[in-house]
């Protein structure tokens, strides 16, 4: 059985060496260094993973470094929320987001024209610009083809942004999938809704796409799911892993707990139960925010990957 | 400005005299209390009334407590995720679900069929039993067109049940569309996949259905939304209001914390920065367990609704 | 096993019928109405009862609850931080304290002399005002004799207070001990310092008083514990039923969760690895807001104790 | 403004690399690098810096940590609560604690006699070994003197023990006083109890002590504090700061969130209305587990100093 060691620092001590510390620390240290390790196993033994993230992480400075992870071929699906794609899309044309404080004046920051998440701000331009920009994406679309399952549709965007630091782009180009179970659920669905007037033979074939995510996988190959924050992006990666016979290895990031019986704070113990994640796996849930905790995990489990060669640098 | 008073216990204290109470003891108490005034207000002004939960709540005794408020004409419409509707089709069929312990061997539960939800239970034979009464109902939507907004499909199958306790039963009765913009995101989701795969030209319109919910109000209309938990569910709705001008009374309900920037954890207050809520609104947000916090507001929201002669009974 | 119930409301209907329907809806409900039954055996089993709380519990409106429990004999030892000992005190004194809001301008509420607690507010003045009540009362004590145990010198303050509302009055009044093992951790500590400048043979004896709560119960006793919220008000009722052979029954209602390893997240299932808890004692952990959840339990387990004539009413 | 900007990892990045790229990331990491910052200021401004933490940290491998911070003189005061003090000598004295896990059986972990603290365990012995060890020492310094303030109690037991490690050994030698205000809630207490039994004129004068806290800081001098975790421990510096005209610049870092109006959860603004913390002051309040967060912000603060000449090495 491990024993807490005292931990002192270094001076230039890097991340990975912190991350080791962090196994003999305790608490949520403890579970942290375990999800690198579980992030660790998931590449060494070749699973399929799954990496899910919320809308927010995409407004924050982790959409970079998701691109990032996609690019280096370590996340093979993607599943988030629609408020992602709408701001990896912003982004990628040029729109910047602001730093602020989660105490303001909201009223006030409403007169500015100034939408608030957390302490990040995005101004009403941002969204007028993207509008400005879906519409002739919808217009390409539909010149191609009628009927699109979301991810295909996620794709033909992607391929149509030049940002390396979008998540779209690294998708489209390195066959990565991107999932979106509630495509509708943001200002993108309301310019699906206005092109949908126009043209009433385009239609978004969710239904298609379950078959899509569906087909990631299959019962012969391993899973690997990291579900960071809850929400339908995580669900539904898990359902996916499910009906292909269960994860092999999940690692859950969340501030949600699990006293409420709510998705977002299931545990990997209670995805057990459902057979989400198999009886055997390795799995680890860490309770914190997601954007100090995931960085730490995955340039742990990635400065690893690249010692034994396995990163595609 | 109110003061602090003493809580003292009179043998048999009704909910509505303690909810009364509440407001000057403190904490989230006062909030709670505050909430429920926002409700009445909702109610007394006219607005039309959102309400919005996700499935975890209707896998629990709530479920009962929804279709009623429903047939009270409280709620006027309904968003939910998908995991809910299973739930609420699969008790109207007479599934039950169990209550247990959030402490429990996960493994062993697997290997008895059993899936838990937080501290309760459900039998995979509820899965198995629902598939069966899944396929008839396609069927015969499929009969009658191929292409299906998704509140209209689930107003078809809530004409089907029998049940007063019943969401979609009460719900279809009572002209409250239900909108679930994340359909697929469950086992629902796939029995519409494998239909589709026998009928390629059936089509679930989700973009329609943005339309739809949309046009459940209009700016000239006051809103208010009730939002319990976060999710999809709650951001769904607000959308819906701030297309339409903003809410004009809100109430959320979450055990989020907004420290980390999820749609889940923001407060009424963020929304105002987005207009998804009127500055000028009335606005509660309580942070805790709604299995024991919604009964307490919504129960004294009743109470006096009722007294006002305000309630359909 | 107990099944999922879908609750609905009927006019009127009281606490106690509430929460007897809490026990079928799910996730913390259940946790709740088991909460109220661990009470109820408690008293049924003739249990010695050690009630905690912290100080904000006092600054709300459940200070009168607490008076009144004791008053009933419910409670049989009291233990608390210096601040709730202090507002007791004051609003014996006649002093008012203010209900606000959590979102304020703290740097406007400094200028005006108003210090928050959450969404309480106390008046500069309340503290002058204990400052000139404590001056005569530590004279008082301190010509009785110069060493004092701190549970008895607050049950000499407390026979000096008159008013039905106040835990001190009523703790002294009933011989219930009051236990604050903290006793200069506030404004009181610092009077203390300031006459113990002018009298160092005053002596405040927290050893001895750490022998008087171990008196309070014994190993043929059985014990029961309420502890709301964390700190070391429950770490040190807790202490005392372990040295006593530990607690047989023990509800512990509380915001923090165990997953940082913190005393105030520790749960009764933990306690019983140290013994703090007997292995077959009844528990309950609740999470939540204690201003809601603890009045709905508690006043559940009065009716029934009631019911059955085991109240001294 | 401050913008968002894209992470991405690069090979061997260092905790102050990270750390720094926090400021533009969003959501916790922005106020986790500012607290780091405010740590420096302190530092830089010659502040006098009360640290102060719970008993669960010493538990953990932070205890090392925090021991080097004393050494390096970055802390000028200790605040603990008696848990912590015990923990530290049982470990200066060889004793080992193991790392489990958050869900184990507790009852067979009783049974084995080993005690649970989050996923961290402590054998039985190691309390009995605690117990040989305390009564020599107590006999010595009942010898010195019978009349004892905690603080210089706990440095005539640092000078007595013999490990770089240990944080009453690194306090005692460099002069860093460490304050406990409820001394006697533990098994410390138990036994300083049993003592007094057979020397009635042993006394632990903690009112005197409240003075020699007091007596650390002045008006003149600039405070700072950092305060990990909630408890006695944060409010008892916060108190005395307070009653030196408010800290200058105070860290929180907590899982305890401000809805529920603990003294754990209140914030560094909170502080502001009390003149805990100066209106002027830089503050910064960190939600999430102190053993991932605490190391990260301290290590940037102390590798900024070192840089800068301004740490003792």
């Amino acid at each position: 059985m491990k024993k807490v060691k005292d931990f002192t620092w270094k001076s230039g001590i890097s991340v990975k060496e912190l991350v080791d510390q962090y196994s003999s620390i305790g608490f949520q240290s403890v579970e942290l260094k375990n999800a690198s390790d579980v992030i660790v196993k998931m590449k060494k033994n070749n699973a399929k993973v799954y990496l899910t993230f919320t809308s927010n992480m995409v407004t924050s400075g982790l959409r970079g470094f998701f691109a990032q992870i996609i690019k280096l071929k370590i996340a093979n699906v993607i599943v988030t929320t629609v408020g992602g794609i709408e701001e990896d899309i912003m982004k990628a044309k040029g729109e910047e987001f602001k730093i602020g404080s989660f105490d303001t004046d909201d009223t006030e920051l409403h007169e500015k024209g100034i939408n608030r998440v957390g302490n990040l701000q995005i101004n009403n331009e941002s969204y007028m610009h993207f509008e400005d920009n879906i519409l002739p994406i919808l217009n390409k679309l539909y010149e191609k083809k009628k009927r699109w399952a979301v991810s295909e549709m996620l794709r033909e965007i992607g391929l149509m942004l030049e940002d390396e630091n979008s998540i779209l782009y690294q998708a489209a180009k390195n066959n990565v999938p991107i999932f979106c179970p509630a495509i509708t659920d943001g200002s993108f669905g309301f310019h699906l809704f206005l092109f949908q007037q126009k043209h009433s033979d385009f239609i978004v074939d969710v239904v298609k796409d379950f078959g899509n995510i569906l087909f990631t996988s299959s019962q012969d190959e391993s899973q690997g799911v990291i579900a960071l924050g809850g929400s339908i992006s995580k669900h539904h990666a898990i359902l996916a892993t499910l009906l292909n016979g269960g994860a092999s290895y999940a690692v859950y990031m969340t501030t949600a707990q699990k006293t409420s019986g709510s998705m977002s704070g299931a545990t990997t113990n209670e995805a057990k139960s459902w057979g989400k994640v198999k009886d055997s796996s390795d799995v680890s849930t860490v309770i914190g925010d997601v954007t100090i905790m995931f960085p730490l995990a995955m340039i742990s489990a990635m400065e690893e990957l690249k010692e034994d060669g396995l990163l595609d640098l």
